[in-house]
């Protein structure tokens, strides 16, 4: 095979790369005297050196080569970079190609620029240190580590014009859900999708330790990946020369395959099966360039290299020493000229406008969204005569709505979830899609196909990376999840509203759809599973996050849900998170109701309780959620028949961020508003889906607030009938009926009488469920409107 | 080589297979006529069926092969079951052993204890559907997938006597946790540790799915573990004669390599390196040996097999004769003798005593708990002669005592953490230990060795599996981690508070060691880092569980974080946070304060204030957490020079429980006790580490909790200096002063020159922080009792 590089190439891309190199120094170290043209004195230096310059080199040595490989191929090229601590690697790199001066143009491509390009990094008012939403060409952070790979497949997803190089930490690799991420590329589409050029970075070392894959042999790395189902090849090597000409070799062989397998896969009849993608191990020494050795400790190709490879240079003459040398071992006098720019020739290495990797409109997806194509919900309502006229399905009327947000949006939308649609009542999905499959199909297998639009992988974290990748590159998306295990993405959920929190304040970013979750198979009706499928709380955890960021919904019926799913799928730059039931269970409001209801947000639902809304009830029952919605209005009955004289109010909530107040959430109610339905003073019996403490800590700042009493989940949970659930966590009728009676002043001492009716009722309930292993048929036959039973 | 089981041999291992699987179709359909002595009637099917078959058959199979290895070999097994919702087949299990009825007496093995075994599971009042906390045998719940071979190789470390098959569904074998989990075999020493056998059970399918593996051939796999580390061997096909007969030669070839390994390693001269252990595929149908079809629809050998094979079998003739001829099919008859016992011929083939699995010690580890050997903290206390008077970092002081832990308990305590130990300023372990490391070593490598006790691979997931495995066997240990990415394993963290709050029910299950969370490089220093390495969260994420399961700390000093450290390393079945910071910070409590201080939880620092303790202050300005801390005495001193007619009092909280009540938390102060800290009715301007509507939460039943003003982390972060951290969320000494002065009714009218002056010096930071990229002199060389300049 021909060298890919001729020796005046090689030159050039090695003086490119000292460029970038000299400019992630300069970042970490430097205040002032960006090109060394006096000699280094103490104030030139920061007073505090942070960043990473150990994964930088490295970093900067694959951009320069996929600059080549753009140019000379004409590729879309997505550069994730998971090792996004390196983040000087990627500012330098698109300060040279120039568009990280377009964005910011203060820091422009001159002496002045680098200045101010050096003294930003990682400086009070200046910019992170990692490849953060602020920096151009990136989306993925890379702080936490683990889902560089999961957020590069999910940016290959139908965009086949796309090719996506994504580098690999060897400390990442150690990861869980980088380690399962390996496994999507048995999801991945050739002929409709792009391209992922996996580049693990083997750099040998972590913060104060070895990797696993630096103590590994190529040889047994190239089986490991091949065994995964790659083709990996082997860069290794410290001599810059020889590096360049592997890695340019290597590049060509691999975006050749690429070429290759897209061919072969877009042709009329494409192969079945996966194809073996190229993937790349490039071993490189962590802090390559940089002082082989500070205080006779090793520090280049050792863990020393890893943040600042050289300290105290301001104090310390023999370490500023050091850094100069190390920066002007780059020559900068013949990569940059007079005025700060980089010299012509190197100039032309770097791609042209979007080509270039700071530019690429997949990094800033929201340019290329388009909006979703959606139907009228009113084709999918239910009839809803009279409240708890009927039963229905609320998650399957939503799958009959998202059959045909898939239909409309052929190339644009996305369903993920972690083997769960189908249980999540979902199903009529199906009906014109299946479930991506690549691999071997059997003739009984049902809805498996290699387009299909929905993506199921038993994996939360693939689920959550791959939409966010998906969604971060310019498309939409749902996650549907039982909700105990959403918790299993909880920090991705975190980084992925810092981005959002990040990014909407950056006017160059443009928005990008929001991040929705259907969390179905909730904590009350996890029937066959019990206990460690029951937990509320991610909800809890999504409530700290910026409010302009996140939305929690609790639709207690399915035409609530079909105006929330719509909604939701509608909003960009958010996080949705929607929990509905996918049970039988009754059909509250009819669609025009439904779409007024959940407007509001929340509202008294005036033919529930007994008294009519401007009067004064004696005690407002409130419900969030649909099995509390449920027995909320159980409990209505039981007091309007047992204490007819009580003035009893429902309020529904089905919007949770209502209940702040307008200086905490954009969807917080006034005051008077809040007061309208909850009153100034009465009691509130508060049946909530989840921890009673997040209804507490919404409601905090409101006047009446000492007066709510919450009923919620209180970690009782086991595999026992849906009733009883509510009974083991005092959420049932029962004890709501009866809460309302304890609360309202006065009441309970003349109510000696129905508080004994209540009770005997739950002592018969407890005896009868453990003979019968069912609910008595005075809640398994409750309707609403249908009187109680004695 | 000799088949490893005669005819007779297989076909007794088959008939007690078959009686664990009749037992478990039993469990899921049955609450009458339990060895079918009479005709199936509706009335013997419970009303609601709810379980899982398809993996069922599975486990058995493994179950009984693995007694038999028991009894040949005399070996300590510890069945580690990753499909832990196949409940069923433990407890059938187990009950065929004994061991299940000599833990429930009331479920004997007789036709009365068959008959409640069957009814209870997942029944009302009965036992859960998956093999959790009451399931004898069992470490590992299984309801949440991917943690199985985590906790399988924390349960191997540190027990050479001790031998974990670990069966991992291929369901779980694509979540991301278990797929790092495979990298555990670098980390375990043969000569000190035990031996995990994997058994990947591959059957298929998921809830409506292939799965990945399922679809890969044999070759695939092997190669795939191959390239893992392991040795892996087949067992496959569907006929059980010869499924028999293939698993117990691999059983033996399993064992037989594990014990050349441990004879080649615990030589005088152990090799180098890490040894292949071996491992099994497992392939056999999902639901085998149940209904090939249902209603002409493929079940065995399919997702239809993975809960009810076959429903609605008290309504449907046709369902409950299939039901009933599938029970037959295994011959109940031929199998348990008239009064319902298993015939004593297979009877034989169970181990005896602690050998049963069930009857483990190590699945029950409080009973192999020995308490840590804990040094005197007197020993590591820093000399604090006056507060303030030095600097010291907590977490080094930390490390001192835990090098003695570390030395006292050479076979009892392990240390985890991602790669972070040193940074978090442990580092003084390392003078007695190193990181655990049995790959190749370099000879400038610094604190790697195959014995050593910290263990560091970049995973939170294996860290916290490897721990909670290494507890439940009976042992202490201790996670450090950045306070960000604890979040990681919220998830875990739940799975584990659901086993303490169950098992602490459970009077056979012995109190295990407490799960200790030491948090550092928190959310106020992650100064390298920025944004995406700041947030507190996880201790609200702790808070929603079970009192008197969990305890958060956050201790202000190194004497305080001493006592605290060696508070949690004693107590037994909680969960323990401790946040700790570690920087140079000043120190303020000498070792007497500090241990009053922590024993109650929180206090008044009268030191600090200007008023005795029993005067009614003007304001309470209170603290949780270091940063906090420094902040709030900054303000007090700010107040005490500026407002000096104003009585301040501070108050420190350590034990953030303690603001509870005590119905609400054991570590709840009474009302009266807590009033004397934060008054009745004065403003308190609470400084808080983390998110502050924890504050509010916790104090949300305090009758003064409306005065309560908290300031905390508002979820603004980037990367900037540790005081600009503060300002930016306005907890700093400036804010909190004016926040005192405003909260003080009618004070701030008066002290118009002091808000002045004090928004003067926020605006000078602002300016000063981003010109020179440190913090102004005021505030770097603030120290207490020195007076503020002006």
């Amino acid at each position: 095979m021909a060298d890919s590089l001729t020796d005046s190439e090689c030159i050039l891309i090695d003086r490119y790369w000292r460029a970038a190199n000299y400019l992630s120094v300069g970042q970490i170290y430097l205040m002032d005297n960006p090109l060394l043209r006096e000699p280094l004195k103490p104030e030139h230096i920061k007073p505090r050196l942070l960043g990473h310059w150990g994964t930088t080199p490295g970093l900067n040595f694959i951009y320069v080569h996929l600059n080549r490989i753009i140019r000379q191929r004409k590729l879309n090229l997505l550069y994730v970079c998971g090792p996004g601590h390196g983040g000087p690697g990627m500012v330098a790199n698109t300060w040279l190609e120039g568009s990280y001066s377009e964005i910011y143009p203060d820091v422009s491509q001159d002496i002045a620029g680098m200045k101010r390009l050096f003294k930003q990094f990682s400086f009070p008012g200046g910019i992170p240190s990692h490849a953060a939403a602020e920096t151009p060409g990136s989306i993925n952070e890379g702080g936490e580590l683990g889902y560089s790979l999961a957020h590069a497949f999910g940016a290959a997803f139908d965009h086949p014009e796309l090719i996506v190089p994504c580098i690999i930490g060897d400390g990442e690799a150690e990861t869980g859900p980088l380690s399962a991420s390996w496994q999507s590329l048995k999801f991945l589409n050739p002929q409709r999708d792009g391209a992922v050029l996996p580049i693990l970075h083997v750099n040998g070392y972590k913060i104060a330790n070895p990797t696993l894959s630096g103590r590994t042999s190529d040889e047994e790395l190239v089986h490991l990946y091949r065994a995964m189902g790659y083709a990996p090849r082997v860069v290794t090597g410290s001599d810059p020369a020889l590096m360049h000409t592997q890695m340019a070799m290597v590049l060509d062989q691999a975006f050749d395959e690429i070429a290759a397998i897209q061919r072969q896969y877009r042709q009329e009849k494409p192969p079945a099966g996966v194809p073996r993608w190229p993937m790349i191990l490039l071993r490189s020494p962590k802090g390559w360039t940089g002082p082989k050795s500070v205080d006779g400790k090793k520090v280049e190709d050792f863990w020393r290299a890893h943040q600042v490879p050289v300290s105290g240079c301001r104090e310390n003459d023999e370490h500023r020493r050091i850094l100069e040398q190390w920066l002007k071992s780059y020559q900068p006098e013949k990569l940059f000229d007079a005025s700060g720019r980089l010299r012509p020739e190197l100039q032309a290495l770097a791609p042209q406008g979007d080509w270039r990797m700071g530019a690429s409109p997949w990094a800033n997806g929201g340019r290329l969204r388009q909006p979703l194509n959606t139907p009228d919900i009113r084709a999918f309502s239910l009839d809803v005569s009279t409240p708890g006229a009927i039963q229905g399905q609320a998650t399957e009327q939503l799958g009959h709505y998202l059959r045909e947000i898939v239909q409309k949006n052929p190339n644009n939308f996305l369903i993920f979830g972690p083997d769960e649609t189908a249980s999540n009542r979902l199903s009529p999905v199906f009906e014109v899609t299946a479930r991506r499959w690549m691999g071997e199909r059997e003739p009984y297998d049902e809805q498996l196909a290699p387009d299909g639009r929905v993506l199921e992988v038993l994996s939360e974290h693939l689920c959550q990376g791959w939409l966010e990748g998906y969604l971060l590159s310019g498309r939409h998306g749902l996650f549907n999840c039982y909700e105990a295990f959403i918790h299993i993405i909880d920090s991705m959920f975190n980084q992925h509203a810092k981005w959002l929190k990040v990014s909407r304040k950056l006017p160059w970013r443009a928005p990008i759809a929001s991040l929705n979750y259907l969390l179905s198979s909730h904590v009350w009706r996890q029937d066959h599973n019990g206990y460690s499928h029951q937990d509320p709380g991610f909800i809890d955890h999504v409530a700290n996050k910026k409010a302009d960021i996140v939305r929690v919904y609790l639709p207690p019926d399915a035409n609530t849900l079909l105006w929330v799913g719509d909604h939701c799928l509608k909003t960009w730059d958010r996080i949705n998170v929607i929990v509905a039931g996918k049970q039988p269970s009754p059909q509250w409001l009819d669609r025009d109701s439904a779409a007024k209801h959940c407007e509001a947000g929340m509202g008294i639902w005036s033919w529930a309780g007994n008294t009519d809304d401007d009067t004064s009830p004696d005690v407002v029952m409130a419900c969030a959620g649909d099995v509390p919605t449920i027995e909320t209005l159980a409990a209505v009955q039981l007091l309007r028949d047992l204490v007819p004289e009580l003035n009893v109010r429902v309020v529904n909530v089905v919007d949770l961020m209502a209940l702040q107040t307008q200086e905490q959430h954009p969807h917080g109610k006034p005051e008077p508003a809040f007061e309208a339905l909850f009153t100034a003073d009465k009691p509130i019996i508060f049946a909530f889906h989840g921890y009673p403490s997040l209804i507490h800590r919404l409601t905090y700042q409101r006047r009446n607030h000492q007066n709510f009493h919450v009923q919620g989940f209180s970690e009782e949970g086991t595999t026992t009938t849906p009733f009883d659930m509510t009974v083991l966590n005092k959420l049932d009728r029962y004890h709501l009926a009866l809460a309302a009676i304890t609360h309202v002043p006065h009441l309970a001492a003349t109510q000696g009488h129905v508080i004994d009716t209540l009770q005997a009722r739950l002592a018969y309930h407890h005896d009868y469920v453990r003979e019968h292993g069912e609910d008595m048929p005075e809640v398994s036959q409750w309707r609403w409107g249908q009187g109680n039973p004695e």
